[in-house]
């Protein structure tokens, strides 16, 4: 495999986005990536569009080719990913392996999602159909009940409490309040929500015990980024962020088939595959994106990465080692929690954030100091099929 | 890139299966594969599943994670790959390319489609969707409508008349009517539809000038192969096929973009990519399969491939130089029109069909004499996002 690197990254705002539909938030995101490369509308070779819902969602199917249109990058190859909310980090896999190939040389990977185009139950509905059809979804699983019971398993099994889980929505809401691409723009007080425990209006519960402030928002948004070789990247404006390693695992469909429910096999196979492909281990990394859709989730990542032993995530959380300046900054975006969720682009958007940081461009309070590597994971269905990057600056 | 070939191929019966879901259909066809390349549920190291209507159709997301349980593949990777009714030489290209760069092995692509979950015009506005929304589907335009248009086009142009469709649709439901994984399994007779010509019942317009013969079937389906590099063919049962090329070209969106709507430049371009890849000319290959979603369209992609000069493709179907036999034969296999066109399915159920041919294992009647090299051609939107492929056959 050829090394390859991340060239350019762009964004939008994620949020609800009433004014632009799928083919905007796609458009706009990609232009941000371009620019930020210094390409215009020629030199790409391949677009891979991360999305779930265009069909089911936004009744607009073939929406990578669209795109190529839309941007007039014609007649490079397009097609669009699905892996559910890993969506994204599945579309750069398949970027990045295509470069690696030698065939592609430019390859432009944007993911996004315009889910407020439906009403709140149809959302989860959508989200719901990733579920087993007929050993879960048929039951009226959700994703949130899912989170629910996994959270009260991993409560009885590691004494996790509320209060660890309120730290890491306090902590993500902050950093989302710096952040000019979230989502949820509030920072939120320890004494506000706890004070709130038990009221339906100020943080209902969504799914115990998980409340309202422990779940990501739904969200319309969209995130790129440019690849090409390692060596051609000094073609490029800005300093390159090196793909080092990769991984992808799945695991089973129904959350019921696996032996022990708190494990998340394929959270820490994954992670192993991009850091053993990397050369590196947890306590190398300067700085992570894990997939906190449910606040439980960053904590149970944060320990099947390595970054914590097993049931020493949640105190790790409470001691700050999570927080900008801590042992391992997680989330300095803000996290799936702040930024927000719009499926197919949040592992896109993971990268994004992880490139700002490497290449030094975040201002005081939001950049990690001298970060060399970052570490994502994108969490597809629940658990069932995880993506793993790991990135490092580069010269 | 490290040559890849085929070592594995299946396919199950395409037509109505009101016994079977979208993921039954997807697994037998991959069994098939598996079996046929002597592979159990151990050594896939990625998953791509080709489809577009699994969220519209059949209210199911991330089928790709679900398979790979349903095929006890843990922890192979796993994706699903859209490119609307090109889906399943996109995923082909993008196991290719995965087992090219040296990352993955051995890699499974399956395309399939349950589309007769829904009724009739639910299946046409599915299908319409990836149109453009704002230039075309607002105004109710069906693919069967474009196709219609672009017919009497190039009649107009080309002096093609409604004999030669009609020749098209009885030399591919005759073969057809011999391939045991055809949907459509009568024989027509000229008579037939020429006597039925202004009968409603018999064979209705459906988009003039084109006829309900003129039309690909709505089938469920499903098709499958197995990649692996070429120099660990030999492990494996049968005899390999070489993915000797292979190109994908994109071109506008809207059909009224372009300057002259008779030219399918994305046919032209991603043919001669494949074929150059391959360094081989069109008068090279032994035996084709075209995408005659609509009749008009074999005709069309045959000029477009380089088969015959423009304008000489129709009356190269009277002169049965298309036939089992003559110069180039296409869509042995009975084409979309007798085989179905399951739309996930058919790019894969194409290289299937060319995969038997190069093996030689057709039955008289059906095989290509001493065919050594295959080309494909998968027509996705209205020809806005083209991949073809060039197949060799191995030692």
């Amino acid at each position: 495999m050829r090394p390859v690197a991340i060239v350019g990254a762009g964004m939008i705002p994620f949020g609800r986005r009433d004014d632009d539909n799928l083919m905007d938030l796609l458009a706009y995101a990609s232009l941000n990536a371009l620019d930020d490369a210094g390409l215009g509308d020629k030199g790409v070779d391949s677009v891979y569009v991360a999305n779930m819902g265009a069909g089911m969602l936004n009744h607009q199917m073939s929406v990578a080719s669209a795109l190529v249109d839309r941007l007039s990058l014609m007649p490079a190859a397009a097609e669009a990913i699905e892996n559910g909310p890993a969506s994204g980090a599945s579309a750069i896999k398949n970027g990045l392996l295509a470069v690696a190939s030698g065939y592609y040389d430019v390859v432009l990977v944007v993911g996004g999602e315009k889910m407020r185009d439906v009403s709140g139950w149809r959302a989860t509905d959508f989200v719901a159909s990733m579920t087993h059809p007929t050993a879960e979804y048929i039951y009226g699983i959700t994703l949130p009940g899912m989170a629910g019971m996994f959270t009260r398993l991993y409560m009885e099994k590691y004494g996790v409490t509320r209060e660890h889980l309120v730290q890491v929505a306090i902590k993500n809401q902050e950093m989302g309040a710096l952040n000019p691409y979230a989502h949820v723009e509030s920072r939120i007080t320890h004494e506000g929500i706890v004070d709130s425990w038990h009221s339906r209006v100020n943080n209902p519960p969504v799914a115990d015990p998980l409340h309202l402030y422990d779940v990501c928002p739904v969200s319309d948004g969209a995130a790129a980024v440019i690849l090409a070789p390692l060596d051609m990247a000094k073609k490029f404006k800005k300093t390159p962020v090196v793909i080092a390693g990769f991984g992808q695992a799945t695991d089973t469909h129904s959350l019921q088939e696996r032996q022990d429910p708190t494990d998340l096999k394929a959270v820490t196979l994954a992670s192993q595959q991009a850091l053993a492909m990397a050369k590196l281990t947890p306590s190398d990394i300067s700085v992570a994106e894990l997939h906190d859709a449910f606040t439980i989730l960053e904590i149970a990542e944060s320990e099947h990465v390595g970054f914590f032993p097993k049931g020493q995530g949640a105190q790790a959380v409470i001691d700050g080692k999570t927080k900008l300046g801590g042992q391992i900054p997680i989330n300095v975006s803000g996290g799936l929690k702040a930024r927000g969720h719009p499926v197919g682009a949040t592992g896109v958007a993971q990268v994004v954030d992880l490139v700002w940081q490497l290449r030094h461009e975040l201002p005081e309070g939001r950049q990690v100091k001298n970060a060399q590597t970052g570490l994502s994971v994108n969490f597809g269905g629940f658990g069932n099929n995880v993506v793993s990057f790991v990135l490092r600056r580069g010269e």
